[in-house]
């Protein structure tokens, strides 16, 4: 029988996880709560699904899973209430921006014995799945250095900025995942570096637009992670680990494999410019695996925990730049 | 409303398409005919769609467009009896191995004045629509030169060689619709080679498994293919066109866009292996735009006379191979 | 000791193989004879060599080895003087431009027992000894299909087209050259098709500028060479060997190895322009290994009839070009 | 009229130098200088030139210029003895391990209106130049964020290492050159980190073996440098700037340009493995810049300024490693 899900929120992401759930074999899209008339009437006919609000959702039989998509601020609190009424809980990184409110959230979902998923939606990528898989297999021995170069095609609105919590908890978190999961040993040192350079009221709005960080884990690993909010070639999504025995790495996707020549030189298309279409797979996968653990009754392979490790490497970093010292976590 | 589909056969490539009609907005899969039981209940799970007899198909008022997917020899009767039943017709290539009976087909369609697309899924390819766009855009100047590179992961069986009219016939005759596409202006002339040199079994049934072929147009644009049916590297799809102000070229298809680096060298993994995988974009794309074709009374991108084309060329290449002589054709 | 030279002529080829043994241990130049005045100051500077007539070369005692860089129609004759004269010969390609001729020059070395190596610079391009190198290790197992993608930035000047013996003769020989070399078997049938597409001068000179060929050995072996007179994006030099286990293939020369991306996408640099940079390190190679066999007393690792070889199937190709038949060779 | 070299040191590097002076038109190698008498005389064969004592070599009014290539403890005396004996002086790097020493050394040097150039090797790579060369035509627009990946294929031998300096002014003072110039603004601030994970007995000496660098300017560009004294693929050089406008890169050079497909993939060979071969023409640009200098009277295009400034930052660098703190400079 299928899983049947509600997605609380249409906006892009909310669009990109019904998507996904509709491509998903064994998933079912039931319902979706969107505050915004229009936004509701678009997404019930892109998904053929039913609008309810999110009260109705906590009180509905037919719902089994709902996939938290609303604003940042509601994240914990949705978490906590469709924990309480029994339905798994995919939610949109992050849980909270406070590390305190995300360690209540999860101790309410552990008390209630709930499912929650948080979700990186990287981890599920085709090609860093088969980086992962290459280093799980022994190919490049020890893992010892790891390379993450993640920068964006363009910055956010500021409206956005404003409550994303900056920089480090908004863009680096995905890449503080990313590390702990192909470290596979939790950092505990994090240096960062940050600097406005793409454009000044990114400044004004006492963000970072270009940062570095060094993350370090107990025996030493080590990697390095370098964002900008600006790529005019395109979304810029390339992860490299170093071995004891060699090195794998994930290419970008670019818009297609093509390439011209002329007296110019050889040219071949920008990369795929929109987290949406460069995750479409991705995000399909994500929630196959919410899927699959549910119906198995197994653990997810992302948890809250996920998300509050990442958060506090965030904030280890957002301290480590401001102070210009090694910060300690863990 | 949805265009009403019937496939025809529920074979490898009718399940292609069956899936290929899933995932296509505006189009619905109503039925299926095929003869094994077995195969029939397969699709009729996967599917989630009927099982009906062909002529059952033929006089049902919900099937607005049939996929012919059956056995080579039954094609063009059942595109004549489909055309003639008002159906719009989807045939996979090719028509017929025999061209006096596709063009009689080809006749009756014409003076049904039915709908008729044949199967040529790699116009339909992003890359290779790319490469097209890029030569359409006046991005090369005139083409020229086109170079396709062909060749299979392995043979197919010997009771599928028997009756598939040979390898010009069989796998070129993809080749030979990329060649005219790409040339934009139809052959002249032919001039082919064969060898067998995968296996000798290949050889006793009266066929080749390694081919080249240069193709001529009047104005003296020239295509080369080259095809073999073993590559042990995968599934080896290329293109390339040269042009009098520069060249375009579509790259092959990975398993993944990785690289692992170890003292034996950089190593990327081999090509998608299976057309089907390698494909599943282009064939889900020929379907939507069968589906637009139709929906709009507009032609279809492909017609039943670049079926023809395609076969006049292959049948030109099993003459010059056997002859040693350039064959004139058009 | 060193093996000292004279170089016959002092055109750009001259130059090159000037610089090529200057650049050489072992070998030393001593000479150069060049009837332009003009010239041969400038190489004498150059080189710090002396300037002698061919006449004085031939009776020189401080003379080992000459490198033959004339006119084609002086080939034939200098060979015969210099192997009478027991001077070891180093002669560009080719021969002479008519068999009969090539085939009394070779008699003559034959009868002097003098050392005569025809100047296929190809073969000794790091790259492509690098590709021989996976073949005859058995990496790819039997060779199967060879493709040779040549193509010259821009045609060279009608005077010399027009002396030139044809486009097979002058610029596909090279590319039969290496297609024997790496089929590893005589080609015993040769189709070519020939075209007019970059310049209409040279089809008023009964030459083409654009021409396919499609080479077969007995054991059914064969190989593609495409040429073209055009390439915008710089000299197109590609060679891929397709075999029963794999297939090996040596990639292009860049200006630079770099690559600037932007929101026109990733461009690398066109490729070297020019056969002197884009073989510099095969020129030095080839005369390393004239210096070596000389000195060994060994056979050189091209002779005269590989020069031949190469002219017989040019003459074939402009046969089957013009008659549009497969022309058996050998 | 040539500039007459005198190598003092017929080590590894020195034989590179004699090298490079021997293939640079207008520079003449007139001695070495070693003290070892096998490796003198080995020289004296390679090179074809006198040995003479460091002193006769002072008092030598047959010698224009000297390249130092002794012990890193004898470089800054040597400096300052061949600045007061007016000869030209190429140095190796580092000038002295002592940041004081380096100061006092290059007082003299100016002091003297010497000439002397710092071998920082790496800026006089043709592709290293051709990225610097991108960035100056503006093709970027603002230097952002610099990537510097360096690795080498293995550490060096403990007694190496025991008088190296450590690894930041042996290994990465390469990079912080590179850095310098590609930035082309002076870093204000240094973040390190370093671990032992390759060797523990680097560790036991009191070094790392791997290493990341975050470096600021005053205005806020960015750069990372990743080392690593172990890489199994070959020696990995690759530098990667984004700016304002795009992004430029150069690639890794590789032992030939092949590639290799089976059934594992497609395989191209490792890295050149080797820091002479790798930078071969480096080198020798890197020469003839200096003999182009000194007959023109123009500054070198590195000076003991930049010795003394990539010291600087290798100090800079061992402090923020040791302590987690970022550490002012300039």
């Amino acid at each position: 029988m299928s899983l049947r899900f509600a997605v609380l929120g249409a906006g892009r992401i909310g669009q990109v996880h019904a998507r996904a759930i509709a491509s998903v074999p064994g998933a079912e899209l039931v319902a979706i709560a969107e505050p915004f008339a229009a936004a509701a009437e678009a997404a019930r006919k892109a998904f053929g699904c039913e609008i309810r609000t999110i009260d109705a959702i906590l009180g509905s039989a037919d719902i089994d899973a709902v996939v938290i998509c609303t604003p940042t601020d509601t994240h914990a609190d949705l978490i906590e209430k469709f924990a309480r009424a029994g339905k798994a809980v995919f939610c949109e990184k992050p849980v909270d921006l406070s590390v305190p409110r995300v360690r209540q959230a999860l101790a309410t979902v552990e008390a209630e014995g709930a499912t929650l998923m948080v979700g990186f939606n990287r981890r599920f990528d085709p090609d860093f799945m088969a980086v992962k898989a290459a280093i799980d297999a022994g190919k490049i021995g020890d893992v010892e250095m790891v390379t993450i170069t993640s920068r964006d095609p363009g910055a956010p609105p500021a409206a956005y900025i404003k409550v994303s919590g900056g920089i480090f908890r908004d863009m680096t978190i995905h890449d503080f995942d990313m590390a702990r999961w192909l470290l596979g040993e939790e950092p505990v040192s994090v240096m960062a570096q940050g600097s406005v350079l793409t454009d000044p009221e990114i400044g004004e709005l006492g963000d970072y637009d270009s940062v570095n960080v060094i993350l370090r884990t107990a025996s030493g690993k080590q990697c390095i992670i370098t964002n900008s909010r600006r790529a005019t070639y395109g979304y810029d999504q390339r992860i490299e680990v170093l071995g004891s025995k060699g090195m794998v790495a994930a290419q970008n996707t670019r818009e297609a494999k093509i390439e011209l020549a002329n007296g110019d030189g050889f040219t071949q298309p920008p990369l795929l410019n929109f987290f949406m279409t460069r995750y479409t797979a991705a995000y399909a996968n994500e929630i196959a695996a919410f899927v699959a653990a549910v119906k198995d009754g197994a653990p997810t392979p992302t948890t809250g925990l996920d998300g509050l490790k990442a958060l506090e490497l965030a904030e280890a970093a957002v301290h480590s730049a401001a102070e210009g010292i090694a910060v300690s976590v863990g």
